[in-house]
């Protein structure tokens, strides 16, 4: 199994060369043309070891999701949550328009519609990221820039799910301004207190 | 080719009748059982004709959308922006709750991931849905509810793009709470000014 061996060792060091050339491949042809004996092929790995450990294109890209998974992303700092939020979103609008992660990342995210083993991938890695940048709305509320019990992943949710609904949903262009209204729209809604936890509005308690 | 002869002429209703077959079969075998074949037995319809004017299941899928694209959209008008906007999500997440419409509907945002003509469709309704929803903001706009120049489209995108982001990209639940959050946060950003055309945001804007 991948990972079985000590970290660094030689089946750390197959599944980095399995990841890369999956990267590579699906880069090259796309998701559709993914096939364990390509992927072999470039790795350099016996085509019977990719066979066994990661049996076809679907586990080839849920392995890639999984390691990305286990990355820590540079969440922003920026001392401010507007100045947060807004590189956070930008960060998501520029990786899908890197002609070449931006392609992989788009091709992943498709494949995990269809496919149920890329789709549990892909959703423990949103659900990582959504962790990992909860902490930017906690220390907004530190610092008195957000209501106490904000819902960190709700916000951070709001936020780039405007994008990803152009981009993946509504076949829209996700650009800057896009990235920037996502971020300032996500921050006006958690400073008037729709994402504190276990509050449900009664209409219209946020006035008019 | 459809439409061709005067509408409810045989034409029309040959269309309706391979409408009505392809949303049976998409619910009973999914988008990856949806055939030509298939659609033409259970409409009664001449597998030749089906096939000379549908071509295949991805133009089968892609007319379903552009049939709904025609016809009108039951826009919410409750009197105020919160009620409307929340019936509108509200809408949405039931819509796709549906065993059958839902699941049809699933099938089909699915399919367009990948099919470049059911994409197309697809991407045509929901412009069309955007529109058909941004007069509820013009009358928001009217009754002194939201800022002058609040673009609608932009409203009714982030009220319904956490809806879509769960059930589509992030695999996550999509009910009631959900589109009551989504509705009040997109209602929030409109009002603090996030949505009104051409204005540029500077930081901190909208104050701390």
């Amino acid at each position: 199994m991948p990972g079985s061996t000590r970290p660094g060792g030689r089946t750390a060091r197959t599944r980095e060369a399995v990841r890369e050339a999956t990267l590579a491949e699906i880069a090259e042809r796309g998701y559709d043309g993914l096939t364990v004996d390509g992927v072999a092929a470039r790795a350099g790995v016996h085509r019977a070891t990719v066979h066994r450990r990661w049996r076809n294109a679907a586990g080839l890209a849920a392995d890639v999701l999984d390691l990305a998974s286990g990355e820590r992303w540079p969440v922003p700092d920026t001392g401010g949550i507007q100045g947060d939020l807004r590189e956070l979103t930008s960060l998501v609008v520029t990786h899908f328009e890197d002609p070449h992660a931006g392609a992989v990342s788009r091709a992943l995210v498709s494949a995990a519609v269809h496919d149920p083993v890329t789709a549990r991938a892909l959703h423990g890695f949103l659900a990582g990221r959504h962790r990992q940048a909860a902490p930017l709305v906690a220390r907004a509320v530190e610092r008195g820039e957000l209501p106490e019990g904000t819902d960190g992943e709700e916000v951070v949710r709001a936020a780039v799910a405007p994008v990803y609904y152009r981009l993946f949903i509504s076949g829209e262009a996700a650009d800057a301004g896009t990235a920037e209204r996502s971020a300032d729209a996500a921050l006006a809604a958690a400073r008037s207190g729709v994402f504190v936890r276990g509050v449900r509005n009664s209409p219209d308690r946020s006035g008019s």
